[in-house]
């Protein structure tokens, strides 16, 4: 008779999960499925009840770590069939003309995915998982570290109870509770920045029937140097638009006061947009301005007690489209470390989890800022679209050598810090080469293909 | 009959200022001697009582951005004479040889202060005047910016107590929970980062009959490269002692466990300075280790009616000597901005104050980051020695046109930003010129003047 031998065991250490975000909920299920009890708490009600209203933007867009992390748990056909491909981008200019601009190659997209469904299908799963118990309006006000107590208000009763923990996980968020309490041990580095930009969410309208009045296959964007609209397809034919404005200045919310500017405003900049959007000034003076801000922060663990994941240790601005996916990528590495170190290590897990992840979280922490000048700005210069043009001949000329920066980020599981590194370095090849290009055709040029021939040699 | 105009009457608007530490106390002398009722409440117990403990580093240097901050209300005579000049750097080799580099031009000194002399002479003085409450052992537990109500928690009775305020000051330090109430507000940029160096503070003893055992009027420095120790005279003949020192790794707080260890290895690097130093290994283990942080934050006000000054909006590592110094400052140039908009205009003055402050704020928290590389490893090398010497002959060389950057920030009144910017240009005009220079008698070689000609000619 031979005993099995207690490591190779799934572990059934009860842990505990802070906030039941997309993040939470899709980590709940991570660990619930290695046999772990979980217990999940969130400030908000349950999502799944009638009336709920959504806190944050209406729209995603999943990408590919976004998917793995999915497809980890078995989730990811299911929310594919909820998903709307955009395999480009359509930018809209100030007279409405239109140009494409593919995201890679044939059969790639990223998938517009609603918020809210995605966030209540995870529940679902989690909470018909027999290991999961999930617990609503439990708001989080204080947790003792040493004693490893969460103190929280139960929003029905407004009763304050405390519970015990034993590993607890904060997914809550940008400005997380659980991270609130690292801060306030020695030498905690943080900082929070945010942009002078706001956003506000408005609504293009579906057309009769539920068609789409734009093309649907894509993510639409208004560049307007110093802001941008952005829109993303929805299931019933609308498209949910973001627009990304400075607080103040001459065009700035502080400026658009009336109904009148604002029609004035979008009438002038977005002229073709205007007529599919009938609440337009309704919309802007009810919906709420919500503003972007970069969030850093170390360390991410306490002891081998608390980690934090997503945004509560990393939110970034929106403008690569990266946040959730980056989050859904912290719950595949953990996955990861916990199949290459068993379920019980937890300080070597929480250790190598955050040497690892935080180098990219700050890399795609600054990614999102660079792609925030390169949606508003650099898309409406025909020279940056040729330079795209360009680098798509140069990969499929040099298949598996060049992969455009966009693609890494968003088509590969390559980590954020060695793709920003790498496409800073095919930035600089582009810079030289573009001098020599007028056309997409001067590629084809033998003084080109020679100048490509030895940029490519010396990398 | 003639009305005299209200705005040109004194103020006599009631302030409250939270924190009564060195900028805290001076501070409320300013505001009292323009004739407004000044409310101070700090959360220590009163430090001119016995039995206080010093929460912070003993020594401070104060320099001519301080000396004017102490003069504009009249007690810079007074602090004067239990300052000792410090006229130039000793730099401690691990052989014990010494070197001397001066700190500016003959007549030209930093001052070694007590950190709880000074403060309690400064309470003396705000105590003294007829305008000034000062309340001790009152905990700032919440602000209400919108009630204007401050909550504090009174020491000695323990009760909680709630307090309106027309006009708040922050000068809580680097911990402020004024700054913490601002946090909470919409947008509010902040960062904390923490090197990975603390610091422990230790004795150099005096020598019979309180005779100083190393050379009085000079700031003394063991450069090791990767730490640093640092002294300062006081006037009872002992200096204070400061070694600043990796948490982790082969040479850190964590590798020094025991009295022996502490022992081996100060005797190993700093062998002169250990004879001086009875109570070494007692100091090393009773004293806390001090964690070093640069806190920087935006805005510095709320509405018109909070401002941030001191080390609550722009706490710095202690590298430059200039943290008591811009916290000083910021005394002075809010004096002076009361003087030229009048003590009623509080919108103008803070925005004015937080927009003239904030980037040389931001300057002075680089520079003092800069100078801990400069202290602890350039200052050691024979080559940077030899740089500032060249630099002090351009500068007599060219009197008013070339001011070293340390003098700049330490001798002058000229913005921090502006130094900063000054220094990096000098910098870079020095790092040319030294490729022509071995030794200081190359400077008279006729190529080299020539070439300084010329870069002078080009600034």
């Amino acid at each position: 008779m031979t005993a099995v031998p207690a490591s190779s065991l799934p572990a059934a250490e009860p842990l505990t999960v802070m906030g039941a975000g997309l993040v939470g909920s899709l980590l709940s299920l991570y660990l619930a499925q290695r046999g772990h009890p979980v217990q999940v708490y969130e400030r908000r009600a349950d999502p799944r009840r009638a009336g709920f209203q959504e806190g944050r933007s209406i729209n995603l867009a999943l990408s590919d770590r976004g998917w793995r992390a999915l497809e980890g748990v078995g989730v990811a056909d299911d929310i594919r069939q909820v998903g709307i491909p955009m395999t480009g981008r359509v930018m809209h200019d100030a007279q409405g003309n239109l140009t494409h601009q593919p995201y890679g190659q044939a059969g790639q997209a990223i998938y517009s995915v609603n918020r809210g469904h995605l966030n209540r299908r995870l529940l679902d799963l989690a909470d018909a998982h027999p290991n999961v118990q999930l617990s609503f309006g439990q708001q989080c006000l204080h947790i003792d570290l040493k004693k490893q107590h969460l103190h929280l208000l139960d929003a029905a009763t407004q009763q304050e109870h405390t519970e015990p923990y034993s590993r607890l996980f904060g997914t809550d968020g940008a400005f997380s509770a659980v991270r609130g309490a690292l801060q306030k041990t020695d030498r905690y580095d943080y900082s929070q920045d945010y942009l002078e930009y706001g956003y506000k969410e408005l609504t293009i309208a579906a057309g009769p029937d539920g068609a789409w009045r734009m093309e649907k296959n894509a993510l639409h964007i208004w560049p307007r140097g110093q802001y941008l609209m952005i829109a993303l397809p929805n299931l019933d034919g609308s498209f949910n638009c973001t627009l990304f404005f400075p607080y103040e200045g001459t065009e700035s919310f502080a400026a658009l006061q009336t109904p009148a500017d604002v029609s004035a405003f979008f009438g002038r900049v977005f002229p073709d947009a205007v007529p599919l959007m009938p609440a337009l000034t309704q919309e802007f003076f009810e919906h709420p301005t919500g503003s972007l801000v970069t969030i850093r922060c170390f360390p991410w663990k306490y002891n081998d007690d608390v980690l934090l994941l997503g945004d509560a240790s990393h939110a970034i601005v929106p403008f690569y489209g990266q946040g959730m996916n980056a989050g859904f990528e912290d719950c595949s590495v953990l996955n990861e470390l916990l199949d290459q170190h068993g379920d019980a290590n937890w300080a070597t897990i929480f250790n190598e989890f955050q040497t690892q992840r935080k180098p990219n979280a700050d890399a795609m922490a600054d990614l999102a800022l660079y792609n925030f000048a390169e949606m508003r700005d650099r898309v409406a210069d025909p020279r940056f679209l040729l330079q795209k043009k360009i680098e798509a001949r140069i990969a499929s000329q040099y298949p598996g050598r060049w992969t455009p920066l966009y693609s890494q980020v968003t088509f590969s599981h390559t980590p954020y810090a060695d793709a920003w590194a790498a496409g800073q370095r095919q930035d600089a090849i582009m810079a030289r080469l573009m001098a020599y290009i007028q056309t997409e055709d001067d590629f084809d040029q033998p003084a080109v293909q020679e100048l490509v021939e030895q940029e490519m040699a010396e990398r």
